[in-house]
């Protein structure tokens, strides 16, 4: 079966949101390095517009919407980054957008959702369907539908990431990327392939949000309960209808870190990298850094996913 | 009066350090920059080699030893990122290093610097002279004594902060340098006005640690009683034989800010950019975002000047 996206995709991508999404920093830790025994190569997509790697998805699938449709707006459902990304890129093409957000996404997400022009509404995580919900907005007012990861545009803008760490580290040996519905990974894991077919990718998820793992031994998509993870970011129930193929056909290994390891990890990024990663952004350095991932991996490319967290969480660690 | 160091010299610098120090990265904000109303480059010494702008002092300083006396050792006082610095270029060049800090120095600093294989000296701030003290164990153990900032070289190492930030942003406005002893900011003056005459720069202390301010007005060196600020780095109570003449020369204005602002700007460093500024880092971020600087400034350079911080302090804000 032939995979939602190819390199290509990921390339038109890179060149429609060129100049808008920053082209982020790879960072090196050689205390990271002596931890480990890796040689780690961290894109900090921290520092993306928005504060996550989810500004590319969204700026290339708002930028994809034909002219004609741009009027009647956009609708997007998200626990926070994507809602971001959505309306940091409509409000880039001056589109009106609606964004669904759960009712414990933090406060610093919905605050600076609000902040980039969207409506906001607000749903029960534990009770209603925010794809329903967002559904039901688009058929009302005809507002195009971005979803979070199961779509073509947003998987290849996400993409972009790998596209551009592989640009600056040609040789890595091995990519790790956090997971929730898998759009990160899916537009990574295809890129990177494509470029560099000897590739060891592995995907991580917190121990409770584990939906990838689980659908990946199975070979086929698992539904789990709605995951309760310091992760806000990764708390998909199911993977993706068209990133799980990518993920199951690219992927060597899909491993799970605690809620211990992910708060290690960030205290880690914090105060030896200098930097602020939310608990999803540190998901994938977590693995490496507590030794999820098989040892000797060599040159390793860590996806450091986003940095959107409050000050309360950040002083919890 | 000719000032101690040339651009040829922070030149000479720059090639020397190349390939051991970071190139660090110039970060944006959209929302400094609407709060501000300057277009803000921010020179990000945070993510440098020892978590500050002194590594590129101390190692421009070590590596200039004559073969001959490397076998002596170096010695260095510091209230904590020098002392790492010396240690870090101390160990690149297989020399042994000896460090004399002072007792109120931040636990990670500490550890830090004996991580990198020096030995540490503790004093009593309040009571002993530090560069007494480093000067007699100079003469005692024939080691060469490496300033924090009144010598050439560590000048010159510190503007090759400039000297990289102008490079990648050549039409600057404004430059906005936190001061101590007044060697990063000596450095970075003499490369920003040669490279660039009609630059505008701003010096920054804090209020308790005004020296440079006060000598500023006064003409000539003043000192002042040892300060009492969260900016453990900025703690020199007079400036530099050296480096006072180039700031008096080269300076428009020296501004202070509260203790307030400063932990203001650590704040708005971490939740906003994403990345961890210690006290001393914020100083230069916190006058732009307060105020202190002139209205208009146009495209501003700031300098991060160093990210070492204590889990604690940075929960305590």
């Amino acid at each position: 079966m032939a995979l939602a996206i190819t390199i290509d995709d990921v390339r038109a991508a890179a060149a429609r949101i060129q100049g808008i999404a920053h082209r982020t920093p790879v960072f090196t830790s050689r205390t990271f390095n002596a931890r480990t025994g890796v040689e780690a190569f961290f894109k900090c997509e921290n520092f993306q517009l928005g504060g996550a790697f989810k500004a590319r998805g969204g700026l290339n699938a708002v930028l994809a919407i034909p002219e004609a449709d741009r009027a009647r707006g956009v609708v997007a459902f998200s626990s926070g980054n994507h809602a971001q990304a959505v309306a940091i890129a409509a409000r880039h093409c001056d589109i009106a957008a609606t964004i669904v957000m759960p009712d414990d996404a933090p406060a610093a997400k919905v605050e600076a959702t609000k902040g980039y022009g969207a409506r906001v509404v607000i749903y029960d995580r534990m009770k209603e369907d925010r794809a329903a919900i967002g559904r039901r907005i688009a058929e009302e007012t005809g507002a195009t539908l971005v979803p979070p990861f199961d779509h073509p545009h947003v998987m290849a803008g996400q993409g972009t990431v790998a596209l551009e760490l592989l640009d600056e580290v040609p040789d890595l040996d091995a990519l790790v990327v956090c997971m929730s519905g898998g759009g990160l990974m899916a537009g990574c894991a295809v890129v990177a392939k494509a470029l560099r077919p000897s590739i060891r990718i592995f995907g991580v998820e917190p121990e409770s949000g584990n939906d990838i793992y689980l659908s990946f031994r199975a070979g086929q998509r698992v539904k789990i309960a709605p995951p309760q993870t310091i992760a806000d970011g990764l708390r998909a129930e199911t993977p993706g209808e068209l990133t799980f193929p990518v993920i199951h056909a690219l992927a060597e290994d899909i491993v799970l870190v605690t809620e211990d390891e992910i708060r290690a990890a960030m205290k880690f990024v914090l105060l030896r990298m200098k930097m602020v990663a939310e608990p999803s952004g540190a998901v994938a350095t977590a693995a490496v850094l507590h030794g999820k991932v098989p040892k000797g991996l060599g040159r390793v490319g860590i996806v450091v996913s986003g940095g959107n967290v409050d000050y309360y969480m950040l002083c919890s660690l």
